[in-house]
């Protein structure tokens, strides 16, 4: 990563080299996309199938049953594999080579799933898909899916676990193959394939097999097919995504609860004084109090300035926040696109006492608050964790970070125990980075519809071990609906959405990167 | 309460009229001792009949058989009694005439209990009376109860629900009038006696009750015999005990909790903003720091400076400082017992979002807090609400009182649902009252030790309705041993304060209210 942000700004200035492909590439795109039309109930039934294999990451057997799936999806097609085991569910590696190519492009998914409540989940169980004609409050009725041959409305979806995160990707690179293959077409770069499976399990294994393997999953691009498009539905690219660091705080009071008419307002209430510790936090307007959070991030640059500018102008914005029900944004005006490019700190929950129908009328003993941290690139984990630790101590407090014993209590006044998981560092790459800029262009000439372009999405995948360990410049090629339910019951995929990534997904295995060269070169030359 | 407190600061020094009768009281406490010593067991067992008839407030037939049980322990002593029905559980009613008094006592208990967690007793059930040679931690064994004529260590305990709270007072108060009269003594005052049934319920009837039975109940003195003593065990007499108020207050964000990733730092976060509402209530150093919240305490007095000062200067408060693990209470080095004569604002519990192993990465959608206020003498529960509602809009918020439905929240930045129940105002006797200042001085002339004399208890009864609606002096004698386990598993009753607490009771009976008057009168007359 960071030898791509060291790049000077000039360079994100990027220029099509030619246009002399044009007319071709239209074409190559229409034949891509009337393969699938003629192959729906093909493509729909190799997802159905794979659906139909439970996928927790912690559920050992099916996971195995998913990888070998996976694998004989993949040789079926020529795809040289292997399984990368981890001593828990095994990477799925793929590699197909393409005469005369000089880039690989690596293609990551997940084919775990989020743990399923069963009894959340309406007119079926998980993993025994179902077709409906719209989402579930519109269309509740379960329809049964059309015979060979039938013919699929873009509005209707699948329902199961996964469908749609994460193995519809999957499923849609497999089907951007054969569809290029029918068209007489091949990949322009090497193609490898990694399928991760605990990657809802925290991908606990991702960097140390990178970091093993680092010879055989070198890359120049790699592509991470996961996640929802834009609200819009409008194809998507993204170029980062943040990292993060789960912070638990425990502050204490007396050894137990006490009465409070006997004792409020003279024993220390832990509860308050986590209300203190979290309002010092950040100024009431969604900006971090916290000393140096913002210190370290980089400035936005040209490129990701526009593109934040045509995020910010989206009509969609202003419907998406009535429909949140949101009175008034924090960021002082600036629209959730721009927030995501700074360091955040988010308290998810607080608990102390009781309340409601259980309130007890007492002073509580201790009180805890979880917050996450998304970081963005160049501010590391360790350093906002540190922020955070000089920040408590600031306030007069004692951090520890075990379990305090009595007399540690009875020794200090103010006392925070501060648990951290510093989690992992963002992943960005600059808009202008010539190879990003590559599959950009190639989405934008495939897609039917604008392309929403993202400077970094606001959530966290471990993406820096791209950049950072394989040296592979980072995008995000998310195909499935936003309104997917991922990791919620009634996880659904909208088929249109599906049948369009396939076209996109095709566009960024037909990359040419020697089609878009930087401002800065002689412009006589081919650049990358 | 107003026509006590608004009595001169002068009047609240009384003198002795008489000494004349100590040596014939010394001997009348030492009879009264006496006849308790020799009827140990006799009073143990009345004591441990009564603890076997469960008596939640809930228990409509065992509360009635509760009712009957105790009217009949009355009428076998001479005592006229009614049941003053409720609709719920009854008032159990007694009066005994005293040929030639002038004044009236009432004495006020409460038969019902706690509920129970069965589960949670060891080695018997909660309506199963044991006796242990001490607390269970220290004396787990279960001892059998001695045969007739059979001595009780005063450590020894009797493990039941309401062997502390609040059956022991009833029985005391029955065996002190026995021992009175076998000593050939008549109580000085009239006496009334009213044992209530829902108590522990939040006394729903009693304020109804006592304004439909103002002529019968009327009184000079009313005697609380509830709760536990002073920590130290010592002998104990409060003259006050705070008012309450509940209140519950939810912050609003957006409609649904949203993914932190995405949303963090520009959607509001109502967990941040409860935090920076709790903050803003008070200064971290346990004072309230809403406008107002002070103005309507009254002036401490000469005597409360008094007792207050004797209070803070136990060596028991830094005991229990350390047991406690109190490392620096609030309130700027005045001990508890003054911090109590403040109203409070003690934050009771916090929930938003997840903590721990439950904590999603998401922004929540509200935030709630309960609070309860205590009230001091003078402070009305609506004013402070008022106060708080006033804070809460100079921090910017809407105030709504009912859950706001979408319109409301997208038209409001800054929500806040409030749902105060307002409970009770506080008691407070001033300490120099003429009929209080006998009663303490009829304990002292009785106790063995010397007597804890406390301006105000920190916790909250219903005592209001004493003054104000019976116009009787309010003193709380409570008799049991502070570490009962009130209101939890393992509830017990030390015999020696039990033993005790009869002769204090008989003592509060022999009132003489013509020993002391008030210093505003002639000064020939001895002072203490």
């Amino acid at each position: 990563m960071p030898n791509l942000r060291t790049l000077p700004a000039a360079i994100a200035l990027l220029v099509l080299a030619t246009t002399s492909r044009l007319g071709a590439q239209t074409g190559e795109h229409e034949a891509v996309r009337a393969y699938v039309d003629a192959h729906q109930h093909a493509i729909v039934t190799e997802l159905v199938d794979l659906l139909r294999i439970p996928n927790a990451a912690s559920d050992r057997a099916n996971i195995r049953r998913n990888a070998e799936s996976l694998r004989g999806l993949m040789e079926r097609r020529g795809i040289r594999t292997r399984l990368l085991e981890t001593g828990g569910p095994p990477l799925v590696y793929g590699e197909l080579e393409v005469p005369g190519a000089t880039r690989t492009v690596l293609i990551y998914a997940h084919y775990d799933g989020q743990p399923v409540d069963t009894t959340r989940w309406v007119g079926h169980r998980p993993f025994e898909p179902v077709l409906r004609a719209g989402p579930l409050d519109a269309a509740p009725e379960i329809l049964p899916f059309p015979p060979p041959g039938g013919r699929y409305d873009p509005d209707w979806r699948v329902f199961a676990r996964s469908a749609s995160d994460d193995k519809a990707p999957i499923v849609a690179v497999l089907a951007a193959l054969d569809a290029l293959r029918a068209a007489g077409l091949q990949p322009r770069a090497r193609l490898k394939f990694l399928f991760e499976g605990d990657e809802e399990a925290g991908s606990p294994n991702l960097e140390r097999m990178l970091r093993a393997n680092r010879e055989l999953l070198r890359a120049d691009v790699a592509v991470i097919a996961d996640g929802p498009r834009h609200p819009s539905g409008r194809p998507t690219i993204a170029f980062g995504a943040r990292g993060i660091v789960s912070v638990h705080l425990t502050v204490y009071g007396a050894l137990r609860p006490l009465h409070s008419g006997h004792y409020g307002n003279w024993a220390p209430n832990p509860a308050e004084r986590l209300a203190e510790l979290l309002a010092s936090m950040q100024d009431g307007s969604g900006r971090v109090a916290i000393e140096g959070w913002y210190d370290d991030v980089a400035p936005v640059g040209d490129e990701e300035r526009e593109a934040l500018d045509a995020l910010g102008a989206l009509p969609d914005n202003e419907a998406e926040r009535r429909r949140l029900g949101i009175a008034e944004p924090e960021g002082a005006g600036r629209s959730r696109w721009e927030m995501v490019m700074l360091p955040s700190l988010n308290v998810k929950g607080v608990r102390s006492g009781w309340v409601g129908a259980e309130a007890r009328t007492i002073v509580p003993d201790v009180a805890v608050a979880d917050l996450d941290f998304r970081l963005v690139a160049d501010v590391r984990p360790e350093r906002q964790v540190e922020r955070l630790t000089a920040h408590l101590r600031a306030q007069g407090y004692h951090v520890v970070h075990e379990e305090p014993d009595a007399a540690t209590r009875l020794a200090h006044p103010r006392l925070v125990r501060l648990a951290a998981r510093t989690g992992y560092p963002a992943v960005r790459t600059p808009m202008g980075h010539p190879a990003a800029r590559a599959v950009l262009d190639a989405v934008r000439r495939a897609a039917r519809d604008d392309v929403v372009a993202i400077p970094t999405m606001g959530g966290s995948v471990p993406g820096y071990v791209f950049p950072e360990l394989l040296g592979a410049t980072f995008v995000n090629l998310p195909i499935v609906n936003p309104d997917n339910n991922q990791h919620s019951p009634n996880e659904n995929l909208r088929l249109g959405d599906f049948f369009d990534g396939i076209v996109l997904l095709a566009a960024a295995m037909r990359v040419d990167f020697d089609r878009v060269r930087s401002a800065t070169e002689p412009p006589e030359g081919r650049t990358r």
